[in-house]
């Protein structure tokens, strides 16, 4: 017997007919003797219905008065949730934020987490009940609601996990897993059974969409046994995120070297050339754009031979403009030769642990992408990635050959 | 400087407009100096909603987490109503029943209203703030959310106000005030400027439908003031019902003997003919009507001249053919001649607390009636109001004549 935290997005929640499925999946598992928690999201559609709803009175809402109304949408779908699971027989009860209580602090429309008050929950589940609570949302100190903001709900999930100290965490998502890269780029990438919470992390911030990065980072705190699942498949086993440590997961003699393929084309690149090279230009440069609340990717700075430097950084390509506004007015002041923005860039990046322990890898990806003729803009590596910024054009050509180079097809 | 509870139905928030317009009237009522509260209903047709798509999960809603998702509906209305507020440049707040505190009993979907902690309000109106508060909702002693029944916004006014010993509860609906009759009938019909609380309860239970009972009853009790008011109009004054004793009331020589004249089309009359008359009989043919949990309305028992007496009862149209049924079952042991139901019938009421001292009201109704050759089926009073059960098909003569002989048109 097991504790399960399973979590249900928007569109596992979509319809009542979604849910009565829903509420099968949930009577296998406790059939098989597990203690249930049920996290759900908002219906698809609804929460941006209550946002339009208070837009029409209020362009920019009131934070307060939004969470109370946007807060609804789980409330409704908790409820639908514990009377599918009645229906079926089963003993069930819901919980708002409020009521659970999930208290967090008082930022609202993205607040975050405090504490959990598990009792309730506890004595329900041991009293026989599958409990259902409404994900991303809570209540401050004052008894104000408050919400987690988008994809709160995967975080909802795991912070109960992480309180009641459940055996697994499961997200239930339209997709079956975590995949080597997107199927969509590649047809033969291939679902990963399981992943390292560093792994995911960097898959995650990559642009990888699976999870909500947040949610995995309270996973990697509390070390929470979090397993990605496909709510449209009856008997999928996911992928697995683990928390073992890289000593672990090197001995594994199967584990390949890379787990997967990210890729983004969310980025620019903004070049400031010539810049003397002494000592506090970095910052000349930076803390103007950080002022603007834009925010930095990957910065580079080559020194040239001539005394100069060039300096290069990626933000998000709404914000190109504006980064190119700002170093216009101080081009003088820091005495840059010339700033130049690039918007048509992609950045691939390729994820491992494995790759602490073996040399090469990076050789490897750049003959592979020299091979097919593809210039590398940038780079930018941490312990357990690669990535580069190249032609925005040879994206989709750069994560299949590299896919095929790492031999990611028999992961 | 004034303490006023408004309580808003569900059209006068049916859309962003109107609540817009409430906001408006809101704010007009700030101006003045007065402390505001605001109770809202959910928006018209959210309910409803709401029930039908728990019906699709489950047919007969389970009351708790039917009482979990109905609760949404004035959830979305306070905080679109706050928002409206703040667009004008007032302060506002909103409340959940759960967050007021307003406890309950746990009956859900017909829970009552035991407690309200009322101390945040007040701290809130004394710092200037318009306050929200979710109408038709609370929260029991553990917590889990409860929900009035259908009009239930009218008892949360109610409470609230006594609660706060509000100057003045004012309920805001798409009619301007109680009238002396429905003037859909009777076009000579007027607003009344006020009607006792008993005249009130002894209107609403006859069958008009301006005002819940329970929340009549609740005024009552706490001695709120309570004004009736269209949404839609400016600056009506509506009808303010009183809780004044009837000794000053009797005081008041322009008081018309009569208030208004109420009716209804909704009973149906079942006749248990030629009984033996002896003690006991009443039980006899009551006792099983009740315990099939049909409401009786009007009773009334003839002795004949030969020994037996005719026993004649109203139920709901929709409980006659079940009444039939079950009194035929007993027929044999009960020793009745005939029986027998007749759903063509109307009940029109005249109700005045005035007719407590003037002789004569009843013979001047059913002298009224005769001249109109309109034949009384059944008569019952109480000490302020006249009944009279009538074939359907002159119910309306009959109201029209009434409404002149006492005099209506001019109160």
């Amino acid at each position: 017997m097991a504790l399960i935290v399973q979590k249900y997005g928007g569109t596992s929640v979509g319809s009542p007919d979604r849910i009565k499925n829903l509420a099968r999946r949930v009577a296998r598992f406790k059939a098989l003797g597990h203690q249930i928690v049920v996290v759900v999201s908002a219906m698809s559609g609804e929460t941006n219905r209550l946002i339009n709803l208070a837009k029409e009175i209020m362009p920019e809402p009131d934070p307060r008065e939004l969470d109370v109304m946007v807060a609804t949408g789980e409330q409704v779908t908790i409820g639908l949730t514990s009377m599918a699971l009645m229906e079926l027989g089963l003993k069930a009860k819901s919980y708002t934020g409020a009521q659970v209580r999930i208290v967090t602090d008082n930022a609202h429309t993205k607040a975050r987490i405090l504490s959990i008050d598990e009792e309730r929950i506890r004595a329900d589940l041991n009293a026989g009940y599958v409990v259902v609570v409404a994900g991303f949302q809570g209540v401050d100190e004052s008894g104000n609601i408050t919400t987690l903001g988008r994809g709160g709900s995967d975080t909802t999930g795991v912070a109960l996990a992480a309180a009641l100290k459940a055996d697994e965490c499961q997200i239930y998502t339209d997709v079956d897993g975590v995949y080597t890269t997107d199927p969509r780029v590649v047809p033969e990438a291939c679902r990963l059974k399981s992943i390292t919470f560093e792994e995911m992390l960097e898959l995650a911030s990559q642009g990888s969409k699976v999870l909500q990065i947040r949610s995995v980072e309270f996973a990697g705190k509390y070390k929470v046994k979090l397993r990605v699942l496909s709510s449209f498949e009856e008997d999928g086993e996911g992928t697995l995120i683990t928390f073992e440590d890289s000593e672990n997961k090197d001995s594994n003699m199967e584990q390949p070297i890379i787990s997967g393929i990210a890729f983004n084309r969310d980025e620019a690149k903004v070049m400031v050339l010539g810049v003397p090279d002494k000592p506090g230009i970095a910052y000349q440069i930076l803390g103007p754009v950080a002022d603007a609340k834009i925010d930095v990717d990957m910065i580079i700075q080559n020194m040239g031979a001539d005394g100069t430097t060039d300096f290069t950084f990626t933000v998000h390509k709404n914000d190109m403009t504006k980064a190119l506004g700002i170093l216009n007015q101080v081009q003088g002041h820091i005495g840059a030769r010339e700033i130049r923005g690039d918007d048509k860039i992609a950045k691939v990046s390729i994820v491992g642990v494995g790759m602490r322990s073996h040399v090469g890898i990076a050789s490897q990806m750049f003959r592979t992408l020299a091979e097919e003729g593809i210039n590398i803009q940038m780079i930018s590596t941490s312990e357990i990635k690669i990535a580069v910024v190249i032609d925005e054009k040879y994206m989709e050509l750069a994560v299949r050959v590299l896919h095929k180079a790492f031999e990611l097809e028999e992961a």
